[in-house]
This record gives structure tokens, sequence and C-alpha cells, in this order.
């Protein structure tokens, strides 16, 4: 499939999107879908889909639509969902827990290999069978066990410096769920997963409307 | 204030992320900066935070930069953040006790009311001293107790029933955490919380970098 070098960050951010949809069309045991069908159930036009989809080389033929298990696949290979990512957990508190949980419970080949914490009360403790284990440790176990994904759940102040120590220890990616925009080079892939800023942000629209 | 007729929904997510700089530095005891200094601090330029702020009629003053604690105070009202939002949360599996107990922590004005679940195993069991009461009486208590926000937890194929259940109740706002675009009238404000689509998309940044 021909590349092109730069993919803008919005499309590949409607990528996943695109693929539930298939994923659940494929459920319903919908085998093909016309392009038009497609943009309806999006809410995007037929043309906006098939420039993103071009950024990929394209899919679909003219006058067919789109064979959603082939789609679904395509996508799936493209995002890299057909391979298993490691991933450790630092900061094992209500958020740190409540994303171990999610992320069981989705067993998407997104595997939590290890949890980090500093607080000794809850050093040993288990969640999902994974024991937590001190922060101290976090270093050697991501470069030992080749993690890809590092997911920063700690309180806002000692996020950059969790951050620092994952991509000296060679992380791939960052999920950064503290309320901070962190700073990393450019060879680490960054999402930030700012919850308190979207509840805000759905606040200011709740409170204009009055 | 002045106010524009629309402002950019791009705006608006970007300033809960100026307000908690501003209360980082309020917290470090700065009381001005300047707006070089701020813009470098964000990663923006000094042009564009003004034209964001523009939007709103324009905050600082030439030459002197930016007040902290009013610039602080501007965005928390303009955000809506200086009222109290009632809140309920629909379903209590994994993700919605995360929610329960995130919002819960941070305690800043949005309170959780009601929780409301369809599995009779759950019913009666309390969160934070907050009951889960049964599905069908979730648009009864919406409408008595003027709830402001529904927080959608149910899984993908449920998810459309309840927000139109909140909607008809007179919901305000709807923040979505099922993986599902949702349909809402022009008068209901939605936020998306879509966190496997963000971590389907740092998986595509790991994945093209290798």
């Amino acid at each position: 499939m021909k590349m092109q070098t730069r993919i803008p960050n919005a499309v590949i951010k409607r990528m996943p999107g695109y693929r539930r949809y298939l994923k659940e069309l494929q459920e319903k045991g919908v085998d093909k879908i016309s392009s038009g069908e497609f943009s309806r159930l999006l809410g995007r036009t037929a043309s906006q889909i098939r420039q993103d989809f071009n950024n990929f080389g394209g899919f679909g033929q003219q006058g067919y639509g789109y064979n959603v298990e082939a789609l679904h696949h395509e996508i799936t290979v493209i995002l890299g969902l057909d391979k298993a990512h490691k991933m450790v957990v630092v900061g094992a508190g209500n958020l740190g827990q409540a994303i171990i949980n999610y992320t069981h419970f989705y067993k998407s080949g997104f595997v939590v290999s290890g949890i980090f914490e500093r607080n000794p009360k809850l050093i040993g403790i288990k969640i999902n069978d994974i024991p937590i284990s001190d922060y101290e440790e976090l270093e050697g176990f991501v470069r030992e066990q080749q993690i890809d994904i590092g997911i920063i759940c700690t309180p806002v102040d000692s996020a950059q410096n969790v951050a620092d120590r994952l991509i000296a220890a060679g992380i791939k990616g960052i999920w950064n769920f503290a309320p901070i925009d962190l700073v990393v080079p450019e060879s680490v892939a960054l999402e930030n997963m700012h919850i308190s800023d979207s509840l805000h942000a759905l606040a200011y629209h709740i409170n204009k409307a009055k």
C-alpha cells in the first residue's frame, strides 16, 4: 500500500471510529456497504471519508462501495491492532485501578504487564493478578520486558518525571491521564486523556445554552 | 463582556488547559505573567493565545501581560465552573464505578446525585454513599432533581437509548464514555470520551515509528 509520508493526526484519530462502525456492521452480518450508506451512518460526506482513506492509498471500488470485513481488517492493520502491545501503568490510585480494570475488560491486544506505585501501602497488592511494584523498579522492568506503552495515572506534579523515566527506558508511546501537557521527544508517541478538560468543555456548552 | 455569537469548539476545548496552567502558576505564587512567558509555557504563540481570548472579548493589557488570578477567574466563569452541576451516572460497571470515584475525588463543583443500573445484582449497593438505583427510575429522578449532566457508561448497544431517555427527561448535557457516536439534538451538549479510540491512535503512532 502506498503511504503518504505524513498523515494528518485528525485523520488518524478518525480511523478507530470508522473501525468501530465496521465492527458493528460485521456483527450485524452486513458484508458490504455503499459509500453513501456508510457516510450517512458516520455523519460525514462520502467525499470526506474517501479523502481520509486516500491517505492510506484508498480502499473500496468505484460503484461497489466497501467490503466490510476487508476494510475492518485494513484499518486494524494500519492501526497496528493486529499486534500485541505490552503496557505498564504508573500510579495505582483510583484512576490507575480504573484504567487497569478497563483495559483488562477489553482484552484487545493491549496487555498490562506491570503496575508501578510510590505509595508503600499499595506495593505488593494485586490488581487483576498483577502485583503492584515499587516505582524504583520501573526503568529496569520497561527495558527487560520491552514494554511498548506507559500509562501515566499519577498526580500532575510527578507526571513529567514519570514520562522522562519511561522515555529513558525506551518506551515507544505514552498514554497520559494526568491533567498536564507533557514534553516528549518526536520519536515517542503521546496521547492525552484529559478527562477533566472534557467535563469542563461540557460545562461551558451547558451554561452557554441557559 | 462582549461575546461572539458562535465560538469555535476548538477554542472552547483549549480553555480548560489554559485554566489548568493558570492554577498551577497561582499555586506557585505567580501573580502576573507576560504573554511571551505564558506562550512558552503552553507551547503556542502569543498571537494564537490572544486570538483565542479575543473570542471572549480579550483579556490582559498591552505591555503588562496577564494577571494570573484574574484570568483564572475569568475562564472559570466562562466555563461555568463557578456553578455546581448535578450529574447522574448510567451504568455502574467497571467504567461507571471508576468515573464515580474519579469525579468524587476531584470535587470541583460536579456532584454525582444518582447512579442507575439495569443489573438487579448491583441495585441497592452504594458507591461513595450514593445507592445504585433501578434504571427504570432514571427519567423521574432527572426531572425531579433537575439534573444537568448524564454520564453514559453503558455498553454500546444501549447507549443511544439511554441518551434518548436522558434527553426526554430534560438533561442539558451528556458525557459519553460508550464507544459510539450518539445522535442528540442541537440543544443538548455532548462530549465524548472515546478511551479506546485514543489508545488505538497511540498504537498507530507506535507501529508507524517501528
